[in-house]
């Protein structure tokens, strides 16, 4: 990993490849910086956004705060796809959107809804095939957790790394190589995922603050937002061991590479 | 750093070489495993314990706690010592007391009203001599900052690192090479302690969870207690450097190496 100097880079072309990722810890301003650089990113005022909710028990109030910030930042199309069951996400209609779409956002509720309702459907397939071509994928808070192939399917806080303390299950298989968690910050989430790690060493841990974006553009990474972003690197994990005290098996890890990007930092893999 | 075999292995024995060092994370069972080691380390039965309060501005309560804690885990004798200000911390008394005790105990308040009221009093003179000769010390959240040569006086919970967030002064110079902080898994800690590495990444910073404590004996290094000890190396830094981003300095750091050693894992440098 090398850290580039800050700066306003070229944005990448669309159709040179997989569109870019960008992945939100939540809580982002709407509008704000994040969705700003989705929308630029997804082609600005010629920009076709679908919003997605399938993560959200709740979605009318989401759809209504993304449909107004996508809009006040002028994109040209916004729609909305309600895949509250699982055979929503298999209609037509559904996938026709996305195969139209130059970006599509996940919103935030839980990533094993998202995960339920969207993975293996013809939707899900669209969403894979049509990122490979260009298409823009941008998820926040369960949306951001979701991306990666094996997906962080619920945590602890504040907590000292354990056995059990971070459940792992299978992803949307967009983000490969690593693992994503949100509220990183302001949730004290290190410990759940250091315990993910123990599991999966061979994945990248990626935090990811409130407010804060990883925009992963082909081999280029650039943070944004107002937080950082916390990469934890368990490749040379020297000692990793269970340690049983009283009824909870506590992990030990030794040797973990920390590397902590604020935004404005650009880094190249 | 060499990480052991889990297990219940020799005390040091007292007259050889300086007195551990019991250093506590915060909110410890009272009483309970940790200080059960304190006053075992102290010499048991044997044991006389001095409890020092001069971190907080309420230390009736505090007294009244850990004499109790004492008591019951059969120490000889117990006393307390009052230095709410930096003349009681000058008086004959007090130095006497801590020349005839075999351990002290420095409670929890704030690490800066302990400096402001002991550092470089005779009472201070007396810790510190005592310690090379063999005296067990003992210190809880603010107590636990204090021990160290560069001591963190105040952080941000919940933060990703940036310039200012860790404010760092003096401290009673017990523990050389490291900077302590604590309640850190609890409160979110480790964006202050990173910051603080960004300014001295000669030190180790050793971040200790609440009932969870570091025994250093020597070379040796215990973690006792129902937590873990987070210890971060920022000697091999590859990157440093501050972010201007809106108002805020934000730091970005890399190669950081991260060790999470939970309860019952002994390590020797």
């Amino acid at each position: 990993m090398r850290p580039m100097e800050q700066g306003q880079g070229q944005e990448p072309k669309r159709g040179q490849g997989p569109g870019a990722l960008v992945i939100v810890g939540g809580g982002e301003d709407r509008p704000g910086e994040i969705l700003e650089t989705f929308v630029r990113l997804a082609g600005g005022d010629r920009a076709r956004v679908v919003v997605m909710t399938a993560a959200s028990d709740a979605p009318v109030d989401l759809e209504r705060q993304y449909c107004e910030a996508f809009r006040q930042l002028g994109a040209a199309e916004i729609s909305c796809l309600r895949t509250a069951h699982r055979h929503d996400a298999e209609s037509p209609g559904v996938v026709e959107a996305i195969e139209r779409a130059t970006a599509v956002f996940l919103t935030g509720g839980s990533q094993q809804n998202l995960i339920d309702r969207l993975r293996g459907t013809p939707a899900h397939e669209a969403l894979r095939r049509r990122h490979v071509e260009g298409l823009v994928i941008g998820g926040t808070s369960a949306g951001a957790s979701a991306m990666s192939e094996t997906m962080l399917v619920s945590g602890t806080s504040e907590d000292d790394p354990y056995a059990g303390c971070a459940e792992l299950g299978p992803g949307l298989s967009l983000l490969p190589g690593a693992i994503v968690d949100q509220h990183f910050t302001q949730r004290g989430r290190i410990g759940s995922l250091l315990s993910a790690l123990a599991e999966r060493p061979d994945l990248v841990g990626l935090g990811i603050a409130e407010d804060t974006a990883l925009v992963v553009s082909g081999r280029r990474f650039d943070v944004i937002g107002s937080g950082s972003v916390t990469v934890l690197d368990a490749a040379s994990l020297s000692h990793c061991r269970r340690v049983t005290h009283h009824k909870k098996e506590a992990l030990a890890l030794c040797g973990v590479l920390l590397h902590s990007l604020p935004t404005g930092l650009r880094v190249r893999s």
